[in-house]
């Protein structure tokens, strides 16, 4: 199973001093995961090793591939995808995982028809995509009367940073976190690329039983993207925060689907892009 | 043509203070843009409108689907493209762009075949990887003789700051630029997506008949990853310069192809994670 950091001698330099200082620096590790349904390669994405499993669940169901947990039969490291090993033998990679699907779920291929990424026919524009990922939502936003506190979303930034293990060391990873609306944590995934860590929370929670995750808050370490706008509707997350700026797609999308997106959560402070009425000042 | 920027209504939120604040906030455009070659569909890339035509040219470049300028005949917005504008007349969308290949070039479906992604026949793991990249580079680094004084680099990441005029009133947007290695400005692209602003960066070089970009550095906004390591080798450019942590597989790579691979360059200090020869500090 593949680590989280690595060790490397590096090279530091300050051009204010004269000596230079050869040390050993904390990376992230970075590897790509390459994912099969059915045996057929649909994907390979760059992550952090670890929780790889929750990654592959929250993947799925966030591009509309499954809608449920009984929608995967079977999800496990690939046998024959191996290296040969320092000791002589075969290793597996633990880089593949393949996934069953349940009979009667229709594989990607033919999912792939309401996939907003390849379902675009004489051209894209925000507009459409929006109009493609309401369609293909299952959870309703609009009906979860979720209210969450100002003073509780300004608290979770630190929530989150104090639970970034590999951040500490590395300096290099993103986090996502999902809490509860009075402020408490529910689960926190670190990876090298954004959409693995939400994917990894999302996982988490399908596998829990806890979607559509009424009642939560996402917050996330960076920018709102649309991409991770989308993940939190398609997991029923009534509100995603993010420490800094969202997208005017994330915005929109957001509006458009019910649910509140708060960026520039920083100190004391807040912006409310969409879905104001879910945040409480009293 | 899409915006770079829009402006929306948001509510400011102080938990100290009590009464929020509705007023304008400026956000960044993110909107889809569909690649086509040879009408048909490649790839959706969630971009930030606005030098799109180098876009596609440093995705084709560096994806190893193109391997020259003169492997593209016409690269252009899709005219079919259109939404009901609020004029009442179509409006061309401008985000679909199709690519004519000139005669002899492989489409992408059969250059696949020599594509990372979508290669991997038994299993990937972050050696592979690098080993098929390895394969597909045009350009070897090791014969760039550049060196690259440490004070100038240091330099860089305000130089780039500078010239991010759209980050400035976002706050949401990476940068990449291109600089040479006594510290000149050759281009600065913003966008949404880090990997879109390298593309872009580089497509400007291609289009400019720069590649490969040799004694260049290519500094970037956020951290380095497999695989904008992967786009800078793909160009020809010795050294890539990041404001924050590389990943592994980053320096794995950097390492292999002879690139130089800087990490934290913040105040008067940086980190050398590979091609240390390169970086002079007399």
């Amino acid at each position: 199973m593949g680590r989280v950091t690595v060790r490397r001698r590096i090279t530091s330099i300050d051009v204010g001093v004269p000596r230079e200082l050869q040390r050993a620096d904390t990376l992230s590790v970075e590897e790509p995961l390459e994912l099969r349904v059915g045996g057929t390669p649909l994907t390979v994405t760059m992550r952090t090793p670890g929780h790889d499993i929750e990654l592959v669940h929250g993947f799925l169901l966030t591009e509309g591939l499954i809608r449920s947990l009984e929608d995967i039969a079977v999800a496990r490291y690939c046998e024959g995808a191996v290296v040969s090993g320092e000791s002589g033998y075969d290793e597996n990679t633990y880089n593949v995982i393949d996934v069953t699907l349940a009979p009667g779920v229709p594989p990607p291929a033919e999912a792939a028809t309401r996939n907003f990424l390849t379902s675009s026919s004489c051209g894209v524009c925000g507009k459409g995509s929006i109009e493609q990922l309401r369609a293909q939502s299952i959870y309703d936003l609009r009906t979860d009367p979720t209210e969450i506190p100002a003073k509780v979303v300004v608290e979770l930034p630190d929530a989150l940073r104090r639970e970034q293990r590999s951040f500490d060391r590395t300096g290099g990873l993103h986090a996502a976190g999902l809490f509860t609306a009075d402020g408490e944590l529910l689960v926190v995934r670190e990876d090298v690329g954004r959409h693995n860590a939400v994917d990894k929370v999302i996982g988490w929670a399908l596998l829990a039983g806890r979607l559509p995750a009424r009642g939560s808050v996402l917050m996330v370490s960076g920018r709102a993207s649309f991409e991770l706008t989308q993940k939190a509707i398609m997991a029923g997350i009534p509100c995603l925060a993010a420490v800094s700026a969202p997208s005017s797609l994330a915005v929109d999308c957001a509006e458009d689907a019910g649910m509140t997106l708060v960026g520039f959560v920083r100190g004391s402070r807040l912006n409310v892009y969409a879905g104001h009425d879910r945040v409480t000042t009293a």
